[in-house]
């Protein structure tokens, strides 16, 4: 008899008899496939249909050095440290807003369409586990064009990954884009990007258009030249889509006055994240920001000189 | 032609050329499935694989008035206003902690078992989509008897739910419920559960007992006389399942001198929720709170007169 067979027995006669039509755990056949839950999570606003779609992550080496412009490594470290964070790597997370109007089916930007960090790229999976159909989506709409918004428009072939969808875009954004002002490899990149898709299905849009009944652009500008937040209203319900006003919470949630190395212009983008802030908070606001934590949702609290970020609780309800 | 048909038609041919492919979303097609995402969560503590599965939750009408016994409804509503809660009603969720030691499948209490609110039970759909089968669990934990940890025993019908589980409980808490002080109808309660199952497959253990390798009681009584926590740990790391050291964190998380109704023993239940947290505050202990929002981990942190809930990002990683 093989040893492992031999034990295996030995195990089984040496418990007691009423566990002995146990399997047997100590054989390992116990032990489920390790995998996560599917990253979405449903909400409704009014009668929209929201979906918050996960794209994974990316870890930032060291985020205490080169991360926050106008915060020492100490004081990095500290904020880090009181939210339970490591201080040696911190993870950024990436998270789509997907809305069903009933009419349209609209995207947030569009992730890094896994080609940027070997943790991220989730998006197409967990999409597929919420059911939503990438050639089914009629719009998509930007908050703006830094390669971890932009870069799920087309495969790693660049191929245009939403066949059927018109991509609405913020005039300023595009307008700093295409020109001569911006930085030469990142405008490559949006341009590569956007160029998987015929011009006529690009259609300019004003920072404070609406774009369907009920989905209105907000001008944020600061992280970028042309950064705009949306407006998702409905049946007396709202969700603001953040996009980029913050990066992680702990960083500028908390506070709003550090200047992370993507905001283009730092006094604007602080200024619009105390402006946004303030008007949230008062007006109890949710709000969904592309790298807070998944599932992403919560709302603003002023506290002290920044504001905590409060989730919004998980339900299974929709 | 039928109606229908000619209105699909018209609407393909109204669009722009390139949008003409498109799925009509206008004809509600388009609209996926409204479930939510299962409701499991995996981690693990050095070697141990841990599963949150969420029991749906119960709505507790008005918790402004006779929830807390020694906060006025003013200051109840202000708490639950300040994070971002309506006053009128609070959900409170139910989290059961599932333990893969590599020779043992251990749950931590067994949730409503569907039996007590039309909105909780849903630990059997989250278990199969967790992959987790319940006749392989060979040990239950119980950190009390209350009905809402004790019910997932039995199927409506009576019936064992884990045949081949032993289940461990603490020796003060089955003495107290068997006994004469006990209330009569809950105690009837608990009887019944635990009275689908042999004798000798319930074991009576000491609160700060080692029940296996890595998983060590911890005696948190005044909840219940013989509540008790455990400790999770391997490799370093760990996980502290609290059970109802505290309810909803608004409550007592951030208020710990509040006296839920279901506290038994209130004074004994504030100082056990004092003496935890501020160790596991100092620790920087990791905790999954039974009745927290899914999936219910987090971190306490000094905050005033209470603790602030830190909850632990939500990651694809495990």
């Amino acid at each position: 008899m093989p040893i492992s067979r031999r034990r295996a027995l030995g195990t089984a006669l040496a418990a007691p008899a009423l566990l002995a039509a146990a399997p047997a755990l100590a054989q390992g056949q116990a032990a489920p496939a390790l995998r996560q839950a599917p990253g979405f999570y449903r909400l409704k606003v009014g009668a929209f249909e929201v979906t918050v779609v996960n794209d994974g992550y990316n870890r930032r080496p060291n985020p205490a050095e080169g991360f926050v412009r106008n915060a020492d490594a100490a004081a990095v470290r500290a904020a880090l440290a009181a939210d339970m964070l490591p201080t040696e790597h911190l993870d950024i997370t990436f998270n789509i807003t997907v809305v069903n109007t009933g009419t349209d089916l609209i995207l947030f930007d569009t992730g890094t369409g896994g080609l940027l960090a070997p943790t991220a790229g989730t998006m197409w999976d967990n999409m597929a586990a919420a059911g939503i159909d990438p050639a089914r989506v009629s719009k998509i709409l930007f908050t703006h064009f830094h390669g971890d918004h932009v870069s799920g428009l087309v495969s790693r072939e660049g191929q245009a990954r939403f066949p059927n969808a018109e991509l609405i875009v913020p005039e300023a954004e595009w307008t700093f884009w295409m020109s001569e002002r911006a930085p030469q490899q990142p405008a490559g990149m949006v341009k590569s990007r956007f160029g998987a898709y015929p011009a006529e299905r690009i259609r300019r849009i004003a920072s404070n258009a609406e774009i369907v009944t009920g989905i209105t652009g907000l001008p944020t500008h600061g992280h970028t030249p042309g950064h705009t937040s949306y407006v998702i209203a409905n049946g007396g319900a709202s969700l603001l889509v953040l996009g980029d006003v913050t990066n992680h919470p702990t960083i500028n949630v908390k506070n709003p006055g550090w200047h992370i190395v993507f905001d283009m212009d730092p006094q604007a983008a602080e200024a619009t994240r105390h402006a946004l802030f303030d008007r949230a908070a008062a007006d109890r606001t949710m709000i969904i920001g592309y790298h807070w934590p998944f599932p992403a949702l919560g709302y603003v609290r002023r506290s002290g000189t920044g504001y905590d970020l409060i989730p919004v609780p998980w339900t299974s309800a929709i």
